[in-house]
């Protein structure tokens, strides 16, 4: 059993989120997905392939950490795993979000098997809770897509599960994943990683 | 004779499609024509020429398959036909929308004379009807921009009846035509195509 | 002595016009200048130095075709003879607007000195006032910037005199002239030629 | 002892800034700060971290020329000694604001250490105060970035006391540092700035 409130609060951001997110382009077309936690067993989540700048109530429901859906008839999304699996390992985490943009695909596909994204030297990775300085330097997995959802959680618990400093991560030609302790913490982190996605692309662009 | 509550349906839904897709820049300069069918012998279309991000109740007309004027005195879209022949290829689809973006002029530019443009490995794909995995091949053809909208018409529809499973196609020079079930299944196509050509073009831009 | 209404009617349409512009980014930190023709001696024209996307009753002043004011103290735009000339070549033209854009600034830094930007093979050619296929050629020419207003004018007036039917020009590292009959199509054409500069640029961006 | 309308004032003009500079994506992820001046010896200046778009009157506190809070608790920005020296410096600038461009930061990273940019050859260059043809020069030094905030004070104030016609500095993978006498004026340069940040960098995208 899940408190009504916390439940009513949590979709609230969620739907906000998805005005926000949608509007900047992040998530066009049905894609992404989005959750806020509840409390230690359950989160609220977004039901598969809505449209992400027009939510409603009815497209918000909860699932407990398996992934099973509660008090609802309704599908969560395929990857609800890939948000499960960061509560479960990170137990201050309030909030995850998985975007589409072009600059995150793009990026991901240029980035070899087996190798991460590096960002370093900028001022903007103080933006990341936790970041001090632009001294520090990120390191962003880039996991291959896949449709078996399942396995593709293990793999990304694993990742962080021996780097929990990390802000996030990139599966390849999809998108990105990236979590805070609300909301609000959770956008933000969004916003630099646009950002700085951009910094990296532009960079390539004007390379003599 | 036409249902005159559906054709008033269909008119929003196209008014509403103008305002979005022009507000995106995809239909500029009284650039690109919408429609969506009626039933098996009538469409609602665009009037030749008008402001597409400011589409009022004059703006939509009715013809018929062939493209004749039904209880009008207005002159459809010179490329009627190449609507027509997509509700007469496809009784399933409900709405077709052409779009002029500076993506699909661009890359419909770079693609080869008697080529295709082909999208594969992005999640986004799923965003097509029809299409459940990243692991598909979309193939989507590149027609010689024509004056003579009859022959270009023919071409068209001989293409996809025989690649019925395809979501759109490139004019070159020109824009985009897309279809679907319904105006908000055509909107989300129009959405997911300038997606994979940004990402398509960004790719080429940050090319080593 | 002008007809009060005429310059009422044409005061509001550029003070719309100068919402748009700004509002695209066309007419960034107080550039640009619009005018709109009263009758065969009188235009009104932006003043000198405000801010285009906040313009109000104050900030349209009424000028004789030699560019005096008239029933004014302001100072009109420093540019305003090259407003006058077009009207002087063209009894048909309501209206000239002059943008600043990004893209016509670098377009026009890069087109050689004595060389004219070339456009063709665009379907949105047929944007332009009197062009109705894509095979058409557009030819337009860049002229170097100066502060010396009143030979620049003498030397667009004489190059258009001798092309009449070419839809406008470039200063270099500085902007875009165009005009219409009335000031929807001078946007009209405004939004063709941004489109087709980014068409040109792209193109250039993502060559092998 | 400062006056405390004129702070109410200063409040609302960086309020007002904060809402357009996060708009046009000049801002992100609670980045930048922006001050304006009350007297010869206050100014008001933005809360350290606090969401730039979203501004309100709890985030606009006033300190000294030393940096030192009056009649508050709250913590200035981390960089409030790089907005004060310009006030030391300059007696006629009114406002000092801070963005963190994507532009500004690729740009700042492309200058070699100990190099400056150059502009030259804009019409726009003209929308900086005190500037009256495109045939100046301006130069635009390139700072490297470091957490020591008083020591790169120090470099500035140095800098700009020998080259008091310029207007404003970068700082290497981290932003822009612009100033007038009024905000407006302010506004204004970032906005002339950015544009010529984008024209540099378009242009070298384009290079052959």
């Amino acid at each position: 059993m899940f408190d009504v409130t916390r439940y009513a609060k949590a979709a609230d951001s969620i739907i906000e989120a998805g005005r926000f997110l949608y509007q900047r382009g992040w998530s066009p077309a049905t894609s992404s997905n989005y959750s806020a936690r509840l409390d230690e067993q359950h989160i609220a989540i977004t039901v598969s392939g809505r449209h992400k700048g027009d939510l409603g109530s009815g497209d918000v429901m909860v699932v407990d950490l398996a992934g099973n859906p509660v008090q609802s008839s309704s599908r969560s999304s395929a990857e609800t795993r890939l948000h499960t699996v960061l509560y479960e390992l990170f137990p201050e985490v309030g909030a995850v979000v998985h975007t589409h943009s072009v600059k995150a695909t793009v990026l991901s596909r240029l980035v070899s098997a087996g190798h991460s994204l590096i960002l370093e030297g900028y001022e903007l990775q103080k933006a990341f809770s936790g970041v001090d300085t632009h001294e520090s330097t990120l390191t962003i997995p880039v996991f291959n897509n896949s449709q078996d959802i399942d396995a593709l959680a293990e793999k990304t618990k694993q990742w962080f599960a021996s780097h929990p400093g990390q802000p996030g991560y990139l599966i390849r030609g999809h998108g990105l994943y990236t979590w805070g302790e609300t909301m609000k913490d959770c956008l933000r982190h969004v916003e630099a990683f646009e950002f700085l996605f951009e910094c990296e692309l532009e960079a390539m662009r004007v390379r003599p």
